[in-house]
């Protein structure tokens, strides 16, 4: 195979974001890697309100990650039985989850039947990884102690997609994948107006039209956003995450209010896939490293807090760039200029 | 501003793949941009299956982008009054199009009505480019032209999320937005066991148990496939796309079949999002034009064309990584054993 | 076979409805066939809002019935080619229809190509009855003439599942699947505090935070409703339709506004499958015969205008039960309450 | 208000049908009420294969009914720590569900925060009742406990789609909402032939190209039948359930195999929302009396023990009509002549 070569990202710092919450307390900058400059511009005004509000709360309020196996039985009864007897054991399923790594513990566990098969969703705490192999590992671990102890059992599929990996779907939101993120922010009405050219009533009105009802026509699955897969993509590149997760992170919630004269804005981002360990860290990758360095993630602190800092500061970044954007949308021409003014000056 | 850098994503070329159909027909080696170096040589053993097999029919039987307004009006009735006469008006609007840019050309426009709201999508060719601005710049002239034309509607947003854009939806696949590819192979039983490890019943079960059971318990929309996301976005990388476009990638089908003892392997994929002019190539991107190039998508052929034979390309090179993958799960312990060989050796 | 017997539906008369529209411009009581029976003092609540408010506005903006086919092809191109040849051979299609009966026209055809399987879907006007057997007959016509002048390819099924009835799906709301209604109403806050115990303002938070966040949430599929299911029922019941089309009626959009100091309020229901001939009607059904001419949906009027004006009531029904349930949900304790006074008494 | 007058709904007894399982071994007759009379000897067809094949199995796998709430909190912060204190409470929620009933009993209670809002969705035991009224109850005490004890929140709604009730949505399927039943059925080849003139091996194709593919294309939503609702509505209406409740029954999964030569053919149906107590049944309906009366649904069981009975009759039910829908959407021409065949003779 020929020598591995490299596809430079161009990537620019944006910020600082102030960020206040229950995993980081802080003024960052952030890198973001894309192809798609305007982002740039974009997602630093919505840094800047950040720190005329007094900060982007980010409140991280679940993580685990997950993988789901397929296994067949001769009916729906057997694979119902195994079931119930795999449910009063879950203490030997944890201890062999254990096992398998430093920091994989079992949180829970779903299943579902259907006909003769049986689909089981094993969901851990992965530390600071995003965790997508230590699951794998837990699972071909589990897989093996199950057909051990259930003879009347066979091996389906190591993953059976109601895990669900890189794909659209409800479960995900549901059950809970990767880090679950809420970041809100107060915008008084003045600043709205001075920095953001519009409204707390235009920006709600344009999110109920936009964000809510056109996604809804267009068959849209718990995805009600103008573009949180924009800042995933050059957040996650620049970061060194599997990036391919951006997908299931695209499924979040814009929810817009106004109080006291003022637009209260958040984004609900239930499924943040990001680690500061793993993959696409380390081993030869130092921009990577630098980036989670200047992030503060790369701090001694107790496993998965460095994890719950990036992602709450992933969701800080989004609600900037969902901002902005929502904001050029309230008024007729100004994506276009915007985009061209960007492209002009590079 | 601070200087812009580059996050380096580390990059192998894999195949050569042989593709025939109506877009392409070659070998081809294929830059794969990715943090996740297993896809390299499992993307690999896919191509040489396809060389042995006589390859990969690559079939584009669509290709369009597409840009949705919403307008309000005072009622459902007045919204419909104005959209009969919008549709009524056809060759108005189209001739609008053409003068935005030498490439668009208004092919389709569909429409929804919600209440007192006006959406409506315009389907668009665009050449060689992926499209994304060229309609937004239609977009904006039409709706200019509409409120002028309807003083009865007002704005209410340049994009009202029917597109849709980098968001998990249905839309894009019923009404289309991109290149629609289907590729497709068949391979003998004897190389399925001897080059794979599995047998086509074995691939049969596997797809009809995870990709379509599996993903439909997860609530997933139009995405029975096993980790199409993973090669198109490394894929998207390394060619300068817009890598966000995964999301709407991501969701399309495998479908097999057992034949005169062989395996019929299909992938299809209804929303490849791919250009080969426009933002991410050109402006400094060397390394992206090499790509390109090297693809033989930089030769001078009726507009359209070239890109068509990247989204070819693209979609054989989702069946090579899709076919491996799958072939690895058919066996008990395999997909984990070859992660870690991998890792170990790099 | 034993001799059928009946099962008796309780039935109640509510209303009248003030209704106007392009279908319909009159007062009219409506027949609700339920076991639910609260369900007839809350519709009749709205209704009595219908008289005090100017009525609701039913617009009618799209009509037509679907059924898809599925047929097989050696591969994607074959079935790629004989689609552009159906296509282009429209009218072949179209006169065929017509011969299979009087009032079916080939209205449009959609298709979707996975792998090599090919999907038509036949969209035809069927004057006032539903239609689903005027579809099934035109579809078998088709597939004969198809298969006979395409001899490579094979027959799939007579439906598949692209039509698609009686299931949650995107693609009816997408490309039309029955009588598209929007019906909509503008309440003074005076009627609203005094006959809905509540105000504008409550009813648009309740409407953002339950149909549509909770719907999001909930991972559902164009449906951002309390329960249009409910009134959907009891109507189809009295009035002979098939009532499991209430699966696809089900999935519409309940949008509201503040408009100087009123509530808009509006419900979109895009898939009505309802007919004032055919199945379900006359053939002994005496009660349901009276309650169609009741209804006014017995007159002389060209085909198709009856079954227009009997969607254009369905949807005006809907929004009566619709906005009172809402009311009243948005009041804590309130619903309860109503459930427990309207079972004591009755 | 009118006195209340009847729709009869023709109706007929169909089977016997086979069943063995967890909740019933018996064979038992199913009174159908539709006006789609076709169906009674296309689900008789089934009943006599049942019979011919050592019965259907029917196990049901679970059992809950719903109710979702919606508060507001300040932010999500708070959302997040009130949450927290009432998960930490949970003994103190399940004595107030258990007074408000005798019956109803907290299962479990999941939960998710959008914004500033959080969802609570409460899942009970309801004994014999489909159990509609019962969480309602249910919740409307806890959310009085739940704003007594918090007084940070605030009431957003007693039911905040969260639940979901009568809408296609993902979260019953994957957290469940009445009866979970899976039936199954293994045919041997020649009654295949003889009696569904059909093969395995045809079933099995057209299964996946229809219900899987034909399905996933439409953008449905865990919805892989040809027309469950058909028998749920039938089924329904005749047993006094709320019938609106087809529509979450609707979303269910048909999956076969071919084994030994024979077809294994299942309907798994994961949200049937059924019971023999409560609305519709009593109350001077005597024919529902004797309906299930005679489907064996009121004789002295512990409780729960009759509605699960009725569960699994329904989901035999339900496979019968599939069934012999399918086997005749097999072969070209022959839903059409059956439809006209059975219309003609009545």
């Amino acid at each position: 195979m020929p020598t591995p070569h490299q596809t430079p990202i161009p990537t620019q710092w944006v910020g600082p974001i102030h960020i206040i919450g229950n995993a980081i307390n802080d003024e960052v900058r952030v890198p973001l890697a894309t192809y798609e400059t305007p982002l740039w511009p974009s997602t630093g005004r919505g840094a800047k309100i950040s720190r005329l509000c007094g900060g982007i709360r980010a409140t991280v309020v679940d993580e685990r990650m997950t993988r789901s196996i397929v296994l067949e039985a001769a009916n729906a009864q057997e694979a119902y039985d195994a079931l119930q007897a795999i449910q009063g054991n879950q203490a030997l399923y944890t201890e062999a989850v254990a096992e398998t790594s430093r920091f994989a513990r079992l949180l829970d566990m779903h299943s579902q039947i259907v006909g003769n098969l049986l689909f089981l969703r094993f969901e851990c705490a992965t530390g600071d990884a995003s965790g997508h192999n230590m699951v794998t590992k837990a699972a071909d671990a589990l897989i093996a102690l199950i057909l051990e102890r259930h003879p009347e059992l066979g091996y389906g599929s190591i993953s059976g997609n109601y895990c669900i990996d890189k794909k659209a779907s409800a479960v995900n939101g549901i059950l809970g994948r990767g880090k679950n993120v809420v970041a809100e922010i107060t915008i008084p009405r003045e600043i709205c107006e001075k920095r953001l050219r519009t409204t707390p009533e235009k920006m709600l009105t344009l999110n109920t039209r936009k964000n809510h009802i056109g996604s809804n026509i267009a068959g849209s699955l718990r995805s009600a956003n103008a573009h949180f897969a924009n800042m995933l993509l050059a957040f996650y590149l620049a970061t060194g995450q599997d990036a391919a997760n951006i997908i299931e992170g695209s499924q979040g919630i814009v929810h817009t209010e106004i109080r006291d004269d003022a637009l209260y804005f958040s984004c609900t981002l239930p499924n943040l896939i990001v680690g500061t360990v793993g993959n696409g860290k380390g081993q030869g990758l130092e921009i990577v490293e630098d980036h989670l360095t200047e992030l503060g993630c790369r701090e001694a602190r107790e496993p998965g807090a460095n994890a719950r800092r990036l992602a709450a500061i992933c969701a800080a970044t989004v609600l900037c760039g969902e901002l902005s954007l929502l904001a050029a949308q309230t008024n007729p021409g100004e994506l276009m200029r915007s985009h061209i003014a960007m492209e002009r000056h590079g």
